[in-house]
């Protein structure tokens, strides 16, 4: 695999632990989350629309964060205040995530990331891969999942600039809302007992 | 309030425990996921639009569902096989969820019974409202969160079908969207410690 040096991106390591998700469940999951192969391709071609426009993207989704005081909490240090640094090496993460998320073959590498990831969003992990202090030692649940709103919402401009019908728009746009539900529901599995997943 | 009888279904009731949400952090919640004083108007378009249209969403749903021998398995008596009584019960709550969810100020008494409606998918609660004995004891939370896309997903065709322009059917539609991503959240609340949501 192809593994882009970006601080703490692990995608496709050997060190990575498994999710404890079966095979079969996740394949169900995708399956009651309509993810299909149309919903691949359409990703595909999101693409090569999202390349030369993903900083344009993350100035959106920061801009968002930074305007609203209790969400960039999450990014603060032990004074409250931002913490660039952190905030900057998550942006370079964030970035790599649109385009994985464009490019994922939804299998057992691109899944055991996904927990991974979920992790550092607990009180297991948050804070440790950029080692920093930070005043908020979890992002709580509540808005990663509603976070599924702003980060289906604001692609779609973004998805219609490169000139498609609006008909191809739409279906890289419910490709996109999929794979971030999907990738919602994956972070949030840390946070539960294992069987209550 | 107007509460319809519906066996089970107990919005408003006075004896419904308060959700550990502070009505400060729901304000926010509701300002993350966007949700507006327009979406809250195009919430009160789609019931008018949806208004002589609930069984024939309820069908599709129910027709997923029912499709789907890992989420029909929610609906099992201990017999492993589907529990039509339990269906109907539920699928009489689904309708009025529909039309409450258009209808919701987005207040204290909506999200209270929010929360109950999310402990009757955890373990403390399954199975008690409808008095049913299932091979199910839990909802779990993937599907929980998984669900937001059929719900919002399958929902455009009935909001178009009664006429209005392009632009407003999506205004309809994204305003769906937002209150089904609110209300997932919302009902993942009691599968996690207080301090973690």
């Amino acid at each position: 695999m192809n593994m882009p040096s970006i601080p703490g991106y692990t995608l496709g390591s050997a060190q990575l632990a498994a999710s404890p998700l079966s095979d079969a469940n996740f394949e169900l999951l995708k399956q009651t989350i309509l993810l299909g192969s149309d919903d691949l391709l359409h990703l595909r071609l999101a693409a090569e629309v999202l390349d030369d426009q993903i900083e344009a993207v993350l100035d959106v989704w920061y801009g968002f964060v930074g305007s609203q005081p209790h969400l960039l909490h999450y990014f603060s240090g032990t004074d409250g205040q931002p913490n660039t640094e952190y905030l900057g090496a998550v942006r370079r993460r964030f970035g790599q995530w649109i385009r994985d998320t464009c490019a994922a073959h939804y299998d057992r590498a691109w899944l055991d990331y996904q927990y991974e990831v979920g992790l550092r969003h607990t009180r297991v992990k948050k804070n440790l891969t950029d080692a920093v202090h930070s005043g908020a030692d979890v992002i709580h649940l509540r808005y990663l999942i509603a976070f599924i709103v702003p980060l289906t919402a604001t692609m779609k401009p973004f998805l219609a600039k490169k000139g498609h019908d609006p008909e191809t728009v739409e279906k890289m746009h419910q490709a996109w809302f999929k794979a971030v539900t999907l990738t919602a529901t994956l972070w949030a599995q840390p946070f539960v007992p294992a069987q209550d997943f």
